[in-house]
Order: C-alpha cells, then sequence, then structure tokens
C-alpha cells in the first residue's frame, strides 16, 4: 500500500467509450475519481465521470491541462498518438507504460516480441508492395490474411486470401498502409486470459475465457473455457510471460488459439479487454477493479471466480433483445449510454450467472 | 415495457451520499443517466453522475430547474422537506410516491400504517410532555425507548428508559421534539427483506438478510438469514403487504423482528437500505439497480440469488482494514468516496462472496 495512490486520487482516463466507462465505475467503488479525455462530445464515459475534457489529440494545451488535473493516467485503447502520449508522460505517469503501447500498436512489432518470448505466433511476413505480397504468399500460403499493421480492431483493416486471385483486392483494401500478411492457424477454438501486474510485479490472472466471433467481432465468452488443466496452466504462463517481459502495469487481454496441444498466441491489448466483461458478474474484483488496483499500486484481486458466466455482446440491433433480457432470471446487464444504436456498434452486454447449487 | 422512459432518460436523484451514487451507477448499467440534487458541496454521488444541483431544499428556482432537467424524480432518504416535495411534483413524477414518505416520516403514522393493515409492531405511544411520558410509562413499561417521531437514522433521536428515574433525561434529549415511547421487543434476531414493486405492480423481493446493529447502526447483513421455512414466507407476505397497500413503486428496506414464531415489523425505509447492499455480489441484479428498473418503469428482476454473501460496513476507523481487505479472497469493496473519515460515518462497506462448489 505504501505506493498506492491516496484515496480520493483522481485517474486520468484517455478514450470516453464503454471500456472507460466501466473503468470510471470500478474506480468509483474504490474511493478514486476518474477525468476523461476524449475528442467525441458526450462520451458515455462521462455519465459516470468526475470531469470530462473534450479535446483532439492534438491540443497540447488541453493535454497540458489534462495531465496537471489528475494524479496517473492510463486508456482504454492502445491507438493513442505517439506525440500525445510524450506530453502526458512529461507530467504524469502513464500506466500500462509507453513499451507495451509501443508493442502493440504494430501487428509485426508485437509478433516479433513475441517470438522472441519463445512464444507460438501465426506465420507472417511484412507487406507494403505487391512484390511484397507474392513473395509473402509464397513463403505463408493460402488461406491467409492481409491486416494493416496498425490501427486494426474489430475485424476492420482485414482482407482474407483465398488464392492468389484475391491479392490485388486485397492489396488495395489496406489502401497503402503498412500491411502483414498472416498464415492461419487451424485452431479448434480461441480462449483469452485476462490477466494482469501490479505495480510491484505481481501477476494475477482471471480464468481463461472461451471466445466465439462472428463477423470479426466478439460474440460471446464464456466460463469455465473448453480446455485440459495443462493447456490452462501454460495460458497463465504465456500471459505472465508476456506482461513481466514488458513490465507491465495494469490489465492485459491475451487472445490464444487453442490447437490440439499447443497455444498459439493470437494478439494482445494493453488494456482491459471485451471478452473479460464476464468477470464483472463472476468475480469479486473485475477486470476493471483489478486494472484500477494496478495502476494506482494497489495490490491485485486473486482473480478467483465465484460463478459461471456466459457474456454475449449486444451489437447493433441486438438491443432489441433487451426488453426479453430483463425478464430473464439470473441476467445481469451492462448498456453502454451511446446516444445511438448503429449497425456493428457495441450498444451493451450481458452476463448470464449460474448460481450456486 | 411500454410504460418504461426510453434510454438515456434523465432520472433525478434527490441527496449525494452514498445510496445516490450506487443508484447512479446502477441506472448507468441500464444505459441511463442521472442528476444529483444535494446541498452539501461536492457530494459522492456526484462523481459518477452526470449532472449535480448544489442548492438548498428551500431554493425554489434551483428545484424548479432540476425537475424540468429530469424525466422522474427518486431520492435516497426519507426526510425530504414536503414544501419542496410539492414543487417538484408539480413538474415530474416523484417514485416512489408521496404517502410512502408521509407514512415513513412520522414513527407514529407508521405504526398507525402498519397496525392498520394487521401486522405487528412494538407498543407505542405518543410523547409530547412530561405528563404523556408517565402515562406512556405506566401503559409500556420498561424498558423502553424514546424516540423523535420524524429525522431520526442510524441510532440518532434515541434513549433508552431503563427505570422511571430515566425518563426525564430521555425527555431532554429529544429537545422539545415530539416522540414516541415504544415498548422493547424480546427478539432473538433482526432481519430484513428488501422488497421491489414495479410501475405495473408486480412485486419481487430478495432474501431476508440477518442484520447485526452495534450502537444503533448496521454492522453486518448475513444472507442467507437464520429463518424457518414459514417465517421467510411470512417475511416476503409482510413486506408485499406494505409495499401494495402503498402502490409503492421502488425498492423499500423492510425491518423485521424475529420473536419465536412471530415477526414484528420494527421500521420502514422507502428507498434502498443499507442491509441490501450485499445483492450488489449476491444477484444479477442487485437493489440499486431494482429501483432503478422500477422508477423508470422497467419489469423487475426476480430478486433470485446466485451467491451466499456477508456484508460488513466500514464505519470511521474501519477504514483501516481496507489493505487486509484488498489482499482477501472472494472479498469485493465498495468505498464512497468521502473526503473525511469521521467516528460514526459510513465510508464503505464489503462483501464477502461464498464462491460456488
Amino acid at each position: 500500500m505504501t505506493d498506492a495512490l491516496p484515496l480520493g486520487s483522481i485517474i486520468g482516463i484517455l478514450g470516453g467509450g464503454q471500456l472507460g466507462r466501466m473503468l470510471s465505475v470500478a474506480a468509483s467503488r474504490l474511493g478514486y475519481k476518474t477525468h476523461i479525455f476524449e475528442p467525441g462530445a458526450n462520451p458515455p464515459a462521462g455519465q459516470v465521470a468526475d470531469q470530462v475534457t473534450t479535446a483532439v489529440y492534438e491540443d497540447e494545451a488541453a493535454l497540458l491541462a489534462f495531465a496537471q488535473s489528475v494524479d496517473v493516467i492510463t486508456y482504454e485503447f492502445e491507438n493513442i498518438p505517439t506525440a500525445a502520449l510524450d506530453i502526458l508522460e512529461a507530467h504524469r505517469s502513464i500506466r500500462p507504460g509507453r513499451e507495451a503501447l509501443r508493442v502493440s500498436q504494430d501487428r509485426i512489432t508485437e509478433k516479433e516480441f513475441l517470438s522472441e518470448l519463445g512464444l507460438e505466433v501465426a506465420p507472417f511476413a511484412a507487406v507494403q508492395t505487391a512484390d511484397d505480397l507474392h513473395a509473402a504468399l509464397e513463403k505463408i500460403g493460402t488461406p491467409s490474411i492481409l491486416k494493416t499493421r496498425r490501427f486494426g480492431y474489430d475485424g476492420k483493416g482485414q482482407a482474407r486470401i483465398n488464392s492468389a486471385a484475391d491479392a490485388a483486392a486485397a492489396l488495395s483494401d489496406m489502401a497503402g498502409s503498412p500491411s502483414v500478411l498472416e498464415g492461419f492457424v487451424k485452431f479448434s477454438h480461441e480462449i483469452s486470459v485476462i490477466a494482469a501486474r501490479g505495480l510491484n510485479g505481481e501477476v494475477a490472472c482471471f480464468d481463461p475465457g472461451e471466445n466465439v466471433h462472428v463477423g470479426g467481432i466478439l460474440r460471446t465468452t464464456t466460463v469455465p473455457a473448453t480446455l485440459p488443466a495443462r493447456l490452462r496452466m501454460d495460458a497463465v504462463f504465456i500471459a505472465s510471460r508476456i506482461l513481466n517481459a514488458l513490465e507491465y502495469v495494469g490489465v492485459m487481454g491475451v487472445e490464444l488459439f487453442v490447437t490440439g496441444n499447443t497455444l498459439v498466441v493470437n494478439e494482445i491489448a494493453p488494456r482491459v479487454h471485451n471478452s473479460g466483461h464476464w468477470t464483472q458478474n463472476g468475480c469479486a474484483v473485475d477486470q476493471f477493479e483489478q486494472h484500477i488496483r494496478a495502476v494506482v499500486g494497489l495490490p491485485l484481486g486473486d482473480g478467483k471466480r465465484h460463478s459461471d458466466v456466459v457474456m454475449e455482446n449486444l451489437i447493433g440491433d441486438d438491443m432489441d433483445k433487451v426488453p426479453a433480457l430483463l425478464q430473464e432470471p439470473h441476467v445481469a446487464l451492462h448498456l453502454y449510454g451511446k446516444a445511438e444504436t448503429k449497425s456493428g456498434r457495441k450498444m451493451g452486454h450481458f452476463n448470464r450467472v449460474a448460481p450456486s447449487a
């Protein structure tokens, strides 16, 4: 506790979406206040935050005032402009730190980092030109997937290549952005580990969740995941290795493909993660509180689960399910307060909690 | 759902303490915004609310502006001045309604209301003068307890009378306020039922909790309570009867003494209740969300419990326990963001959750 920020301290959060919103609520449970920095007007997180700054990441005066108004800075998304981080970091600690952002902002840097740790990743090759892509396809084969190196999320900035005939269209989809060709991994299912590392170096992992994606967007996470005990231990070991290598502080989402007897790291996200939302109703300390604990220097929760949970996202018109969900026993609803329902937009999620016997 | 306020509507909350704070967080989970009205500066609820009005209940312009800025009004405490309610109600619905406030604001009105419903209450008599008290003691005997009719909470405004010799001092403690002498009920323990009634008249109760008070302040609530099945059903029946008689909308705390084979109603509180905090970690829909659901016209949660819980308050220096609690498995901490720790002040609470097998 000696290094912990005192109760009542202000946590600055970059990004005012649903993750910032749930981080803000978790901070309140621990007696901290939050200040949201977000370019978009009326951010969902602002509804439950103590303060909101509406400004772009190029607004140096706003960044400076924000940094000076808070005691520590964290974020809900990894694609924060480097120049903004430089300004903020001159005044306040940013947790998780810059190294985690540097690594996770670029798919190739990330895969190289993971490989150097001895972890298995999908085969990959950098692609900028048609010649690069041709050479990469020679090496990796099809089916494979071309992705922008930076700024991709929820399946955006990705194009599948089933045969060489798809190559030109896929490259055109990248619109000239530096890209990476990734080979397909033959996996039975995807799991993720929500892992946390404290300021003092302690690591705690929640139970792995089993993820189902539809159209590149997470649909459900089920806990416990289908996973032999040995791979469950491997998953936790892999996550711990990554966090320790980065001297990470905070919660990280680590997505893993299960391929028979091994785990292949799909990607890492240096923040609270959609596949960790089940913890809100399955654990005494959820991923949001765990992240806040790490960021302010408190001891971590142990990640133990008191209930089984199936989390399901509410995307776009899924909001039509809300009236029925409100009538269903053991369903915990979490809506994000977004003004407008749009196709593909994450509007909320719900956790189906299995009662104890 | 037809009568429910649309998502994004604004719920006005009178009172900015911890109950308003947790109501505000619950509203956010359902996609609603909150506006807090509170005389004190920097209220705990304001840290997680969309808007805050700092004004006294005598400020008619502030009340009017507040009412016009919200879609419905609720409250976290029952002692709201009648004149303020009159102004607010001219513009927006107040839920729970005025009848519940009228009844619960005066201990004698409340006991008469409960008696007329055929429910058992402690023997009582109105006291204003020394002669009244003498007559009341003749009728009720000692030990008994003199309480102010209005504005009492957490043991404040109460004086115990062990023998006639204590009478004068007890009356002096009331400082001229209209009072009530209550006989002692020989009870084995106290339970409370957190009950809710929806806009459409449906009633749902959480499992009764068993309360332990120290110095007039709630210390712990344990769920499940020690209670034979028949009394468990009686408790729910009593609570339902009260809510229906008041055509109540919202959550109510009903405190009951267990005396062998019967239940005696101690008091009712027309709001979310400290003895219902366990629901935050024991149920998919907690008492705060339940109250918000009722107030906006959504269907109620069914009150089912997925885990056993022991709730314990953190009062004053109990905050010294926080470092140890942060390290304990299955403990969910809820701090209130109050700037200053004072003796007797409720600073937070924690729920010990029993994991499923």
